[in-house]
């Protein structure tokens, strides 16, 4: 007999609307032993997908999402959605090469509508559905209206389009329910005042104690000048003591329902139940625990939010065998460690991914210079820009992809008020198993169409601490990238000084020239040897800048070398490539020879980062 | 004697502090004089510098902004501010070309910190430069504290970095001042849930009638059926009736006073003294009028945002003479109308633009299908892709460099699911006066580098129905940018019809191509008679798109013409030009000839468009 004899047996999710609560229970433990034993194989999104496991049986118990809208924020909480929405069979694959995603995919179901994998997008998409449901429903009299929900975490809620939406869908007094899953955590701990406000609702003295917290508080009312403002400070004090929950999303034009407990799935029905046509937007506030059912996951989610693959039943990660190089984040963030000691000028923010950055040492040692914005990035390139009008040095710390969400800031904030902040890209070029929502493609393309920045990128793990101590000293915006990659040194003997616009020559061939952007200047060097066998003298060059580039050495490639080839791992359109193309231009050189090798034009699917570039011939 | 003889004489900012409320109240006054007489001399923000006198005066009387923080959000009503920071003799010069800046400018005086012109992003940047200068005054010891302080309209105060920011203020209780500045518009009036909340708490029953109100609401809640809920619904309601004010941002942690009469010099200064020292964040809501001051402004502030120059006393605008051709944007929302009324799936987005975008006509006749999202640009891009998954055909109609706000939506929301969203990208190019926070210099690069999107640029007038109707029939995302400035039709004959990568060849000639991009057609042909005149023949490529580019006619005029020239009126890293190179080294062709034009890689200052371009030989 099957481990899962429901999970295994649900032909669709529809079959959950006849299951009893108690069976959706037996559901839930079968979803959570699927995700257990998927651990044992492979990294994967764990502690998130464990907390929604009762909320999915209870939205596609009660809903069908086949025609009702379901949008679930940032994505990486599916797996329970996918085991019930017909993809049983497949999951095993999940974020390998051809196989299911990590996150939603209208390729894979028509119960997954939005590809997703940046946050806080899902309220203003599902906005957007509904609007445009509602302007065809009118037009079909007696047809069914199709509900719409959102599903978002409280880490994402702080992130503005969120706030955007809710703005926009109480102006249009939208049928939506936004569902606000409140485990306390981003991908770390929470900050700012959304948090601390959630945390409020969720420890309320609402149903106890209530009179004597009020005059507690009543008594202890800061003093104002004014007494209409003193006034008026202890009333707002005694309602915020627990008069009632949710008045920021009151005041915002929602009807505010919760905070719930998100792991009973009798509570969650009837909730859903009771909003399911309501007219107005209402939002529905779930409780719930990151890794629920699993106790090393419950007690560290941080840890479990993509665990390393494992095999024992605590949890306990097997170390992998044989040496392993550090990434290139770690290289990175011992070389902020080392200039922030240096430097009392160098801050460091991050935008929720201390842990992902590798920063938590540097969080530990030296707090007042470490800034967690949660995901906010557009607010974190912003907040850089003042923190450098006042003398200081930020380095903002984010991954490329995500860096997008902050193009307006660091245009005008930044760029156009030619600040000294320092990018350092984590994840640019592709990121394997996390696919096109993650990868970093277009920072060469984005950053280098802006005037004052400097693009650069280290062609190895030497390149980094000199390059970084370059950019702090640069009077104006630097944007420094690197790969989700492990960080060698490549090059032998010593190595040439990092200057403005100027290249590194590791060897030069007068059959052929690879101008290397970037850390896969290793393949290059092996790529150099392998022709050097067939007799071929080809030159690598560590460009290590896009912007300004190098136009010595590519007028010298030009002049010299049989052909030459641009490499780097971002989009061809606009990237590197073409920076060497424009450079040529300008000097009318003949280009004809230049082939250029990197990403092409087209999203790029999941799969392991070797076997992507192996794919794309990188 | 000088019509100013206050603001005339008045050496700097801080000899507003040693004046009594009503001499300040004479300076008002003498402001109000001078931004009416510049309207007789050119167009110019207006109805909103005419609301922030008042507040600009107690701002300056009771701070030292040499030394303390001061950000005046967009940046448009900082003309009261520059009078009384040492640039009233130069005032006559605003937004001519080497004169004073229409916004901020930190090159013209200490006094500006940032130039502004994108909404929103001041209280970030604020908190950002709290956060650096409590960093340095902790090793400082005894050394005056700066404050900071910024002013954000009601109309900015949507979007989504705001939030992002009060989120963020508010978890490191930093020690600043949010003035809101709520005149109830946006530049067009303004939408959505935080709207309607500034009016509720400007209506606010709390000095009058508090119990009745409570009572009648108490007896009129809608009827939920858990009890609890039905009781806590009860209270709500109470509470949103009228017992207190401010409870959003008192609830994200902030402290909230007012609202308070934005023209009383007096109450202005009482409450800034008050606030001005206190720990903590405090939002103040002041209440404006746009246009205040100035009877005409004041009725009619949409129209008086940036009114023509005029001479009539009473504000009416004097006709200007001799024949005049509709711009771009008339030619277009004409076109947006006629799809609109011939199919009902077509809807079109502004984000507070609704004037700027001519699309007035639009939101009278088709309401249902037009949406003002607000100043909200990453919501906006969103709900779109919304609206087109469940088959409709939005049109997202928002300025080039607003634009940049909704980057990583057009990637992950639009490109990566490859909806039908149509852009139709206003001011793309050099947009004049406004400066270099208003030009749309980088959505060619910006929209090139993302995969599945069609990025097209109509020649001239002609070309614009049949390219939007093109748009609209592609199934993906297609970026339509156009200038500010008059659609005229170029081409003589018959025309050629609009079709997927294909470029409409104007003339052909053997001693050089120029292949245009955009709508600087008409000059390319013009440039092209002359040297026609010289005996060189010329040929002028109307070539529609950048993406996917004719590769056939840049092969052709690479192998057949004596030079080519790229046009653009957009960056030249990684533009159009760029493209024309890619596409050349794909075919391995020697592009040496090839010349590129467009806007090269620095910030371009205000002056008319035409003198800009001039200046950039374009």
């Amino acid at each position: 007999m099957s481990k899962h004899p429901l999970l295994s047996q649900l032909g669709s999710a529809e079959e959950l609307h006849r299951m009893s609560v108690k069976q959706l229970g037996q559901v839930a433990d079968e979803i959570r032993y699927v995700l257990c034993n998927l651990l044992h194989e492979r990294t994967a999104h764990f502690a998130s997908n464990l907390g929604v496991v009762e909320l999915t049986l209870a939205l596609h118990s009660t809903y069908d999402f086949r025609r009702d809208r379901l949008i679930w924020d940032t994505g990486h909480q599916i797996y329970p959605h996918k085991l019930i929405t017909g993809r049983y069979d497949d999951f095993p694959t999940i974020r390998t090469k051809g196989g299911l995603m990590g996150y939603p995919n209208p390729h894979e179901s028509e119960y997954d509508l939005f590809m997703t994998g940046h946050a806080g997008s899902s309220v203003a998409t599902l906005s957007g559905l509904r609007s445009g449901d509602a302007l065809q429903e009118d037009k079909l009299q007696g047809d069914k209206k199709r509900r719409a929900v959102a599903v978002i975490g409280d880490g994402a809620f702080p992130s503005g389009i969120v706030f955007e939406a809710l703005n926009n869908i109480s102006g249009l007094n939208q049928n939506v329910l936004i569902i606000l899953n409140d485990n306390k955590m981003s991908i770390c701990p929470r900050v700012g005042g959304v948090a601390s406000y959630l945390d409020r609702l969720r420890t309320s003295p609402f149903y106890s104690g209530l009179k004597q917290e009020v005059v507690r508080i009543l008594e202890n009312v800061p003093l104002l000048g004014d007494p209409v403002e003193r006034f008026l400070a202890q009333i707002k004090e005694g309602v915020k003591a627990g008069l009632h929950g949710g008045m920021l999303f009151e005041e915002l034009g929602m009807r505010y329902l919760g905070p719930i407990d998100g792991h009973d799935i009798g509570l969650l029905r009837k909730y859903l139940k009771m909003v399911k046509d309501l007219e107005g937007p209402t939002l529905l506030h779930v409780v719930t625990e990151k890794g629920h059912g699993f106790k090393p996951a419950a007690e560290d989610p941080v840890f479990f939010h993509t665990p390393p693959a494992f095999c024992d039943e605590n949890g306990t990660p097997v170390p992998k065998k044989g040496a392993s190089h550090p990434a290139f984040t770690n290289v990175v963030s011992d070389a902020i460690l080392n200039l922030m000691r240096k430097d009392e000028r160098v801050t460091v923010l991050t935008a929720a991914m201390c842990q992902g950055n590798k920063l938590e040492q540097i969080r530990d040692e030296i707090p007042a210079r470490f800034f967690d914005t949660g995901i906010c990035e557009s607010h974190a390139v912003a907040f850089a820009a003042g923190q450098a009008k006042t003398g200081l040095k930020p380095i903002v710390d984010i991954y490329s992809t995500f860096l997008q969400r902050s193009f307006d800031q660091i245009f005008q904030e930044v760029a156009l008020q030619n600040l000294p902040v320092v990018f350092t890209l984590d994840r640019a070029g592709l990121t394997g198993p996390d696919g096109p929502t993650h990868h970093g493609a277009f920072d060469i393309a984005y950053m280098r169409c802006l005037p004052n920045i400097v693009v650069m990128a280290p062609g190895d793990a030497w390149d980094v601490a000199p390059m970084l101590d370059f950019a702090l000293n640069q009077n104006g915006p630097v944007s420094l990238r690197y790969p989700k990659a492990n960080a060698v040194n490549v090059c032998e003997g010593e190595r040439q000084p990092v200057e403005l616009g100027r290249a590194e020559v590791v060897r030069w061939g007068e059959d052929g020239a690879i101008l290397c952007f970037g850390s896969l200047l290793g393949e290059c060097l092996k790529g150099a040897d392998l022709l050097a066998a067939d007799g071929l003298a080809v030159g690598v060059v560590n460009m290590r800048f896009a912007k300004p580039i190098d136009s010595y050495v590519v007028e010298r490639a030009l002049r010299e070398c049989g052909f030459v080839l641009t490499v780097e791992e971002g989009c061809l359109m606009g990237g590197f490539g073409s920076a060497v193309l424009e450079a040529a231009s300008e000097m009318s050189l003949d280009s004809s020879r230049v082939k250029r090798l990197g990403i092409p034009d087209r999203f790029i699917e999941h799969a392991e980062r070797a076997e992507l570039l192996a794919d794309l011939r990188l």
